[in-house]
């Protein structure tokens, strides 16, 4: 595992943080800190396994409430969460939400998040469970905890991707933010299919740019990656190149797409088919290397280190 | 059941969440939002029951950063949680956290929070199980789901008072906000003895002030109760009279004890001397009536409405 020093950003704030929270293995954290959920082992007396994640969603970082509005706010609080299930496989059970209200908001602001809540939840199968409301002199902040249960195909996490492995995604990356990213179809169904055929080695859902997450991956598998440029399918919605980017750029740094990444063996064109069958159209995006030769990034023009350049509000200060 | 129309402050608040977001009961939810903790039921391919709870605290609301430092902001931050779990006499096994940190901050703020976390943590043996750490143009907030399993005694909730029940409290209350509210012991082994000897009816942690709790334990009873001044315990940070107020005055309004109410049938003495032999030291502070009685408060001067006065951040805007 990398030490907080090799990192920077996010990672590296939530590498200090858990450093010191997570020093010693505790005998219930089946998947501790660092993937996209936790599984805790509830005791014998009561016993079964949970899975958790969080998400904090905060008016002005995740969103703009007064063009999105809080229906949607609210309801990206839950589908980001979702998203992270989604990857571990789990199966969505319940949340929990905690709201700080900004003091000078809309006397209907409450109500409107509850009901964007509502509709995901609603959608997905997945409700409040309760919550805690405050009001504060800051922005809108959202902070949803989700539960899971393990799938039928077991828990999938970052960390079990092999060398030879394939690097494949659920769909096309890029331009997010032109409101995808509000509104999206977190890969539950997807995650299922394959953790019941056996299919990913390593797991985990693209928030904050494929060039920002592979590494993640990586460092959990102690692996490195290569990139295929040419692979890497691009959204519609970053089909023209904007703000001076390349439609791979974007495809590759815009992040918030929420499609599944993972690392598995080489398919068949059958198995691909029974896949494709079944819902879900991976598209191989590269393969995994060695830990010595870093994450690449394959272009006409040669091979290149797959630089970070995705979302982090800590290195946007 | 009380409509949001009845409350005011941060019940209405979360009563408004509440009706828009659990509307129908989901077979998941074995307790619904409304209690300390809910209770998830996980599905059969893997079964099992966890119950969760969840509290944000605000920079400015529920701390002062600049004078507790972040070790106590945070240390607090787990403690309300898990005030909450022995609240419904259950088990801590893991915690999820999010952090929204202030732009303008200490460089140590986030290691330093991490160190208040993690000697919560172990103290009472619940890890982190992890986290989401953002930045923000607002003040430092800490979002906790705590996760616990049940009881060898089962789970408590709120609902379940009975006409003719005495109504206890684990300790004495009042002062809190002189520094207890900030380091103090949730009541986990006290819950787990009277949940094992079947004692409590129904129970909460007094959290906002026993004239703003009782209420709430009685709505979700549906019955009244009375609470006989002279026989509130009330703390030695509140012995003297402070801000204009009596003791009693403190201790049925302050808010922030974390101790236990519950409401149970009366204990026979010898009964008593059990508990207190197991660590359990109740306080009888007054009886459940029916509900058409009210929330009374008995003094010398007689019985009059027990308003509530304990601290509600809708209420102070």
């Amino acid at each position: 595992m990398s030490t907080a020093a090799d990192l920077e950003g996010e990672d590296r704030a939530l590498a200090e943080l858990f450093a010191i929270l997570a020093s010693e293995k505790h005998p219930a954290l089946v998947v501790p800190p660092g993937h996209d959920c936790a599984v805790l082992s509830l005791p014998a007396a009561s016993p079964g396994r949970v899975i958790v994640t969080t998400d904090v969603l905060v008016d002005g970082v995740h969103f703009d409430l007064a063009e999105c509005g809080p229906e949607a706010a609210a309801g990206k609080s839950l589908l980001v969460n979702l998203s992270d299930l989604a990857a571990a496989a789990a199966v969505p059970v319940g949340f929990e939400v905690g709201v700080v209200l900004p003091r000078d908001r809309d006397p209907d602001l409450l109500v409107r998040l509850a009901r964007g809540l509502a509709t995901v939840a609603n959608r997905y199968d997945c409700p409040c469970a309760g919550g805690d409301t405050n009001v504060a002199d800051g922005p809108l902040t959202l902070a949803v905890t989700a539960c899971g249960a393990v799938g039928p195909g077991g828990v999938v996490t970052r960390t079990g991707a092999r060398v030879g492995d394939v690097l494949s995604v659920t769909g096309p990356l890029g331009g997010s933010r032109g409101g995808r990213h509000l509104d999206f179809v977190p890969r539950l169904a997807e995650a299922r299919v394959l953790a019941e055929r056996g299919v990913p080695h390593a797991m985990m859902d693209l928030s904050d740019g494929l060039s920002r997450d592979l590494p993640r991956l990586c460092r959990a598998s102690n692996v490195g990656a290569e990139v295929e440029g040419a692979r890497v399918p691009v959204h519609p919605d970053a089909q023209e190149a904007t703000r001076g980017a390349t439609p791979l750029e974007a495809a590759l740094h815009d992040g918030e797409d929420f499609e599944l990444l993972l690392a598995h063996a080489p398919l068949a064109g059958s198995e691909r088919d029974a896949l494709r069958a079944a819902g879900v159209d991976l598209t191989e995006i590269g393969r995994v290397l060695d830990a010595a030769e870093g994450i690449l990034l394959r272009t006409p023009a040669g091979s290149r280190p797959l630089d970070p350049q995705g979302y982090d509000h800590f290195l946007r200060e």
